[in-house]
């Protein structure tokens, strides 16, 4: 039995086959230790649905042995689903400082309390069950990202987070790579590693490039107004531009909800400094010339409600866009966003505004490692397994050609999908019985989305609705009134005509039964419509039937 | 009134503030005609919709005057509403050879027979009522694209179609730039230029460098099997694959519908060359060693139905991908249909192929000129005004300051959106009152989609629905059964209790009602759902009421 205990399970319940709701857990004997919490926002394949988080019903079934949450840093794909799970799962809760504190805004959000958070730091080692963990800094697109290095009883599992190899970063120091270089000499059982950019070569530009090139923005604009759109968790992007606005002696607005609450309670933990006095309130940016302003706002993804999606399309009272308004977009487009920014930057030109964007590719760099930084820390880490994560598959396939092609043995090298459970010895990593996982479907309250639900929602949308409502008498079954029939989003050409069919239809339908059932009026009716409307139109709505009896 | 008659009206039907469905009308006097006439696919917001094409309202007012269509080139955002445009108008069509087959192809799924379609060649001249337009070979993604110079009463209108300048074309002739140089000698007064790639910055390369990379790949890939997804209608590229096929000794097997009509009626117009046995039926590709083919397939879209999306979902019986196929994505992915493509890579990577795409950015070129070859043709044409087209907002406010930086007087480049008319004399062109002009989105058979049944669309796939279906005494308006309250695609937590609760409110409101009306039933009876609904799970389905009275 002992053996059977010390083997080691890794659990992915979520960021394997996709960019987006990361979450691991590593279980060995009685503990479970959860490795980020994520969310990923619903395709256009699931309609009205508001967020997508990970099925919890493993940990759910195994709640007494879940020892504690461990978050890699602050970022939606890897802390959305935590209120969510802390609902049902009273644990502890470990991350550095920022994130931490994105955490607690999502939790005032979904009105948790008596959460027990735990600030970590770099270098902090925490003992949860049988895994001790270390974290170790990295660097990315938010402060306070962490990679972990997790001694368990079947040696090192060591999990990069997201991470790029900054070694000029704005604030903060560079990725630990001299811990990294000691963890891999001790020797790595399992190296968990994110795959976001594997396919792009070379090396990641520090964060520095982009106060560069802003710099020179800020040079060549000086008659100019400035809107600057980015990430309002990128706290090293926003320093960089409250220290370019001092230095060239312009006062910074912050616009859009989580802008503003992001700058306060950063300022307030010190992941971000400045003076009051150099911060001006966006309701009072009017008496401000615009060579002496820049305004800092969300929206860099053209999302609908954010403040520069609604200054381009004129609807933002504070803020008019105008010719004298230079705008950047200090952003890439995330897969799928194309459209909705486009739709910005045409009407910020529409309105006279010149607009930088991707194009003058310095305004933004990614957080994510490039191939060289990836096989850096591979060398240095030289694992005996490695698993890729963080990736969609081509991602995941490709990053194991990468582990191989620096000396890898194949075998060693596992690709992982939603519910892949994996059981690692010091002797072999083997794949296990899979568990019970896949996407929960939130919407608005509720949790209980599911496929019919979208697939109604789906249909609806596609082709439209008819309601078809039978008065029967309760006693003959016969149709009491003519069947009445209503439409929505249906689309005919003759619609009246058609729908006057439609009840013919269902009424001679109905005539030749005799002595039926409830449920055989509602298919012989639902049928005659459905065949009359396909015969007319060639279009097959959804088509609900409310029979009342009297 | 003479003056009036001569003056020209440009009229912009669509391809401007757009990427698609290209339309622009000549007017002068007592004739119209139409240069190009394509669709755009709907975008997310038109669940439902399969087409979008532009509104032919203007030109429908004006069917005596308008003498023809002329069609640049062969692709749907040029010819897709001519079926459409055909049915209503029953006016001469002007193109090349391939653009005619790709029209006639169309034609006969619309059934539309006795259209009267001409085929042209570079050089052919043509006049309509006061018209006389010469056609003007340009290179471009597909065989027989034409720019056209079109004489007026009001001298030359200079129409670029889609256009590249490739002299290496793989078949046809290099972009005629003498002869154009010879008509910007003459004297040009309008330029109407596509914009598609004025943020790229050179020149776009040769159709050939892709025969090479292709030729590369074929090299290392000996023993394995091909499998290359492309656009049907690039034949250039269509017969450097058979050509490469030929030298390396593999067959070719076409799938896919689109692929297999264009490669067949491609060769029987001359516009593809091969030899009846270098072909093979993909039915019977099983017998042929996979080191000795080629399939050529639609599907480089990612599009659901395509062959591509089967194969590497696993659904295409006659191609069953495995880890001795080599897959070329030989195309980019067109903005928005991002995340189908990668799905198929994705899927074909989980099927053990290698899959060689974009990042190997040799295996596609565009179809389109870049910032170099624009300017190119901006200055042998030196027209005296100039408006851009073919491209969003950005894309036509870029093309403007283009040709600033070329020396073109600010006062004389306009930029339209759709329904822009524009009056031109030589002495000045200005922005006149402009026309009905807009989308008429197509539902299967249907031309009337409209905004209001796209709102209820949306909103139901949003939200979901609620039907209320009340049966009441046709004398005193009393409830004679209990509400029926039905849900489709509606999620809330409790939705039985939910449901029975809203018939119980809807029953009280009634009862509070004495002597209403038929329509103040309806409104209490909805209002008092629609809150009762709203206060237990903070959603806002869309109800339908059916009234039945007996």
């Amino acid at each position: 039995m002992k053996k059977k205990e010390n083997e080691l399970k890794v659990l992915f319940l979520g960021g394997v086959g996709e960019i987006g709701k990361n979450m691991t857990a590593l279980e060995c004997g009685d503990d479970i230790i959860i490795i980020d919490c994520g969310s990923i926002f619903p395709t256009e394949s699931m309609p009205g649905i508001d967020l997508v988080i990970p099925d919890f019903t493993y940990l759910m079934e195994r709640k007494d042995k879940v020892r504690g949450v461990l978050l890699t840093h602050g970022h939606e794909d890897h802390i959305g689903s935590l209120p969510y799970l802390l609902k049902e799962l009273n644990v502890p809760v470990f991350a550095t400082k920022l994130t931490l504190m994105l955490v607690e805004n999502k939790l005032k959000e979904h009105r948790l309390q008596e959460v027990d958070l735990n600030c970590v730091k770099p270098g902090t080692k925490l003992t949860l069950g049988c895994f001790e963990t270390e974290f170790i800094n990295v660097n990315h697109s938010i402060a306070g990202a962490v990679a972990l290095a997790i001694r368990t009883p079947q040696g090192v599992v060591f999990h990069s987070g997201d991470f790029k190899m900054d070694h000029t970063p704005v604030a903060g120091e560079p990725m630990d790579l001299k811990r990294i270089s000691e963890i891999g000499k001790e020797g790595v059982t399992l190296f968990l590693c994110e795959s976001t950019n594997i396919e792009r070569p070379g090396y990641t530009m520090s964060e520095r490039v982009v106060g560069q090139t802003l710099d020179g923005i800020f040079a060549e604009n000086v008659t100019r107004r400035l809107i600057i759109a980015t990430f309002a968790s990128n706290v090293h992007r926003l320093q960089q531009i409250l220290d370019l606005a001092k230095k060239y002696g312009r006062k910074v607005a912050f616009s859009g909800r989580s802008m503003i609450n992001v700058a306060e309670a950063a300022l307030s933990i010190g992941e971000l400094s400045y003076n009051a006095e150099d911060v001006v309130d966006i309701e009072k940016i009017k008496k401000i010339p615009d060579k002496e302003l820049v305004i800092l706002c969300t929206g860099s993804q053209g999302e609908p409600m954010s403040a520069l999606t609604r200054m381009a399309s004129g609807e933002f009272n504070r803020v008019k866009v105008d010719g004298n308004d230079t705008v950047i977009l200090s952003a890439s487009p995330i897969p799928g966003n194309e459209k909705s920014v486009y739709r910005v930057i045409n009407n910020l030109y529409r309105l006279g505004a010149e607009v930088i964007y991707e194009s003058l590719e310095n305004v933004h760099v990614s957080g994510h490692a490039c191939k060289e930084e990836l096989k850096l820390l591979h060398t240095l880490l030289k694992p005996k397994y490695f698993m890729p994560v963080h990736g969609e598959y081509r991602h995941l396939k490709k990053h194991v050609d990468l582990a191989v092609s620096l000396g890898l043995n194949p075998a060693c090298a596992l690709i992982a999908q939603i519910g892949s459970a994996v059981s690692v010895t010091q002797k072999q990593i083997k794949f296990t019985e899979s568990f019970h996982a896949g996407a929960t479907l939130v919407d608005g309250d509720s949790m209980d989305g599911n496929d019919e639900i979208l697939a109604d929602r789906r249909h609806m949308a596609e082709d439209g609705l008819l309601v078809l409502a039978l008065t029967l008498s309760a006693g003959s079954g016969e149709l009491l009134a003519p069947p009445k029939i209503l439409c929505r989003g249906f689309l005919a050409e003759g619609l009246d005509k058609l729908l006057t069919e439609g009840a013919f239809a269902v009424t001679t339908a109905l005539s030749s039964l005799s002595k039926a059932t409830r449920e055989e009026v509602i298919v012989t009716a639902r049928r005659a419509l459905k065949n009359c409307v396909y015969r007319s139109s060639k279009q097959n709505p959804v088509i609900v039937t409310a029979v009342t009896e009297i």
